[in-house]
């Protein structure tokens, strides 16, 4: 496995600050991110790689900073779906994080203290326009692709209405047009527990002790959605620890004490303000927004394949398919493939097999000057 | 509407302390209980309702004491699916609850203080042994039926294998043999939350502030697992108050501040120590616990009316259809009908039309000595 780093884009003076979709405007911007292989002299073979809620530029290989393997590695390397030895992989953290960019944990160079709520709400949108500039910074004029699953998949979603003329083609996988209700539900449920921690203090945590219990209880929830009921049966069923105590409260069942140790870890590398930051950016994220289905993809020229997991309950296949009809109906290339995994969301980093397959054909059929070679 | 009262029984001095399955005994007990028609004078009409985790004895009518109407009002009454002008029926609160029955926030008669997590662990079997009581108290030999939903539906199961000869009926209703691990898992995200709000204090917060952030996140997560991602398009779609405000959390879409509302008004009817004793009950519950599934109900003599709702992801129907397979393995005579109502779990208290003919038709054939008439 090749051993790889995170590196830091910095755009920071005036007019180099970045206007946001709220208006406001964020400056200095830090952007981490990790590239794989090597850019061709045409310059036409980069592929972006856009991340979920929770993870960051570390995409693929080892770290050397701490040894860790990326968490598209499955995926992402030489002969592999995405394959550096062809392409020129970016991964960009997301803005709003904390991962290495800014974000309401960085320190706000005019007060000297960490942003906390003072940082400004951030959209999808202005993710992938701090994306752009780096994709200006790396010298890329056109991507070959984007490609990402779930809040990444948006991200692919955005690229495409935001910068159609940058970007040849494009796999969202796992992923909506927007948040239905009951998405939005899920995130807000873990928000007000983190708010409703006494140690949140209003965001302003960042001297004392961290909202530790509320994060962990919000993660927990999204571990729930991420798995499925098929996949949870098999991997926990009602096993018990085997020094089982007497109720009351205390984790007996397997599953319980594997919810709670993710929800503990999750605090170690996460920071409670992002999020709420991102989890708000995923709600406001409507590319819809009162318009018809028809005219949300219109003047696109990318290709896409759009991937979903029959067992995906968070991000059901109907709004992949979705995804598809929208871009039939703005006479957009497009083709779908529906996996039958039984893992749920998290089948778009687990189950990679058949997903890498689908995206290498894809992309060699797009760098080919073909179309949906994938189908 | 007419007007119900709801009576309390209590079964106090020793040996009439109730034995529980953890080796404990608890007394005295007391049960709220509500009735609605007139037992006959063979005292064979008598129908037993049981509840779900939240609700109470007020099934029926209209409260003599707040005028509240009650939680199964739709479904029972004259002329009603179950019919009080032909029926004698009892809904009895559990144990371990907060509305009149004994439980967690019960003064414990030794100490004069309320028994907080001193109150021992209580499972469904537990909660129907004291009913059982009840049912002595009311001079019942056999019950005509015994119906509920969600929990009350795992009663209707425990009534099955614990009292095959006291019950000629017995209608499950969106409900389980055993919890799985994605039930669990909610069940424990919210026991936490519970457990992580600072005012909880180990239980012990009678005297003060009680856990109300910690207890309103923990019904928010509830609420969502009991509408479906239909019904909450349809209900709340994206949605935003009239006043929208900037983004940084506050509850912009409409399905945010209907769950705040929700987790909010049920912290002040609800007492947080017993949601988690109830929750633990419901996790616990396991009919099958090692036997096959041919056992469960061996020797029931009772037909079965199985219900579920198609769109029902909390307690799945084909967990329902599990119950029916393990009946008609055991010879139990038992019929099954899935509704196609889109309310997911919510619905067996929500859309009661067809419910209540299939529940009217089957007891009236088990009251005329037939077997499945609903069929």
């Amino acid at each position: 496995m090749e051993t790889t780093e995170t590196k830091h884009f910095t755009f920071a003076c005036p007019p180099e600050e970045l206007a946001l979709e709220s208006g406001e405007t964020l400056g200095p911007v830090t952007l981490a991110y990790e590239t794989y292989g090597e850019l061709n002299p045409q310059g036409t073979n980069a592929v972006l790689v856009a991340h979920g809620l929770s993870a960051d530029a570390h995409a693929a290989g080892r770290s050397r900073f701490d040894g860790s393997v990326g968490w598209w590695d499955k995926l992402i390397g030489p002969g592999k779906g995405i394959d550096t030895d062809k392409y020129f992989v970016i991964c960009s953290n997301i803005i709003g994080g904390c991962r290495g960019s800014t974000g309401p944990s960085s320190i706000n160079p005019r007060t000297g203290r960490p942003y906390a709520l003072s940082f400004p709400s951030v959209t999808i949108g202005d993710m992938v326009n701090a994306q752009r500039r780096l994709i200006d910074h790396l010298g890329i004029d056109k991507l070959l692709a984007v490609a990402g699953g779930s809040m990444g998949g948006m991200q692919v979603l955005q690229w495409l209405v935001a910068y159609p003329e940058r970007i040849r083609a494009a796999v969202p996988i796992a992923t909506t047009l927007k948040h239905t209700p009951q998405q939005i539900a899920f995130n807000e449920v873990g928000r007000q527990a983190v708010i409703a921690d006494p140690n949140w203090k209003n965001g302003d945590y960042y001297c004392g002790k961290v909202p530790a219990s509320g994060l962990a209880v919000a993660r927990m929830i999204g571990h729930i959605t991420y798995m499925s009921d098929a996949s949870m049966a098999v991997k926990f069923g009602r096993r018990t620890k085997p020094e089982r105590e007497p109720f009351k409260f205390s984790a007996n069942f397997e599953v319980e004490s594997y919810l709670r140790n993710r929800g503990d870890n999750f605090v170690k590398r996460f920071d409670a303000n992002s999020y709420l930051y991102i989890t708000e950016a995923l709600d406001h994220f409507d590319l819809l927004n009162g318009h018809s289905l028809g005219d949300v993809f219109k003047g696109v020229k990318a290709k896409i394949l759009a991937i979903a997991f029959a067992s995906d309950w968070l991000y059901p296949a109907y709004q992949s398919r979705e995804i598809v009809k929208a871009c039939k109906l703005a006479g957009v290339e497009a083709s779908y493939c529906e996996l039958s995994s039984t893992y749920g969301h998290d089948a778009f980093l687990l189950e990679t097999e058949q997903e890498a397959q689908l995206i290498s054909h894809f992309l060699r059929a797009v760098a080919n000057g073909n179309g949906n070679g994938g189908r």
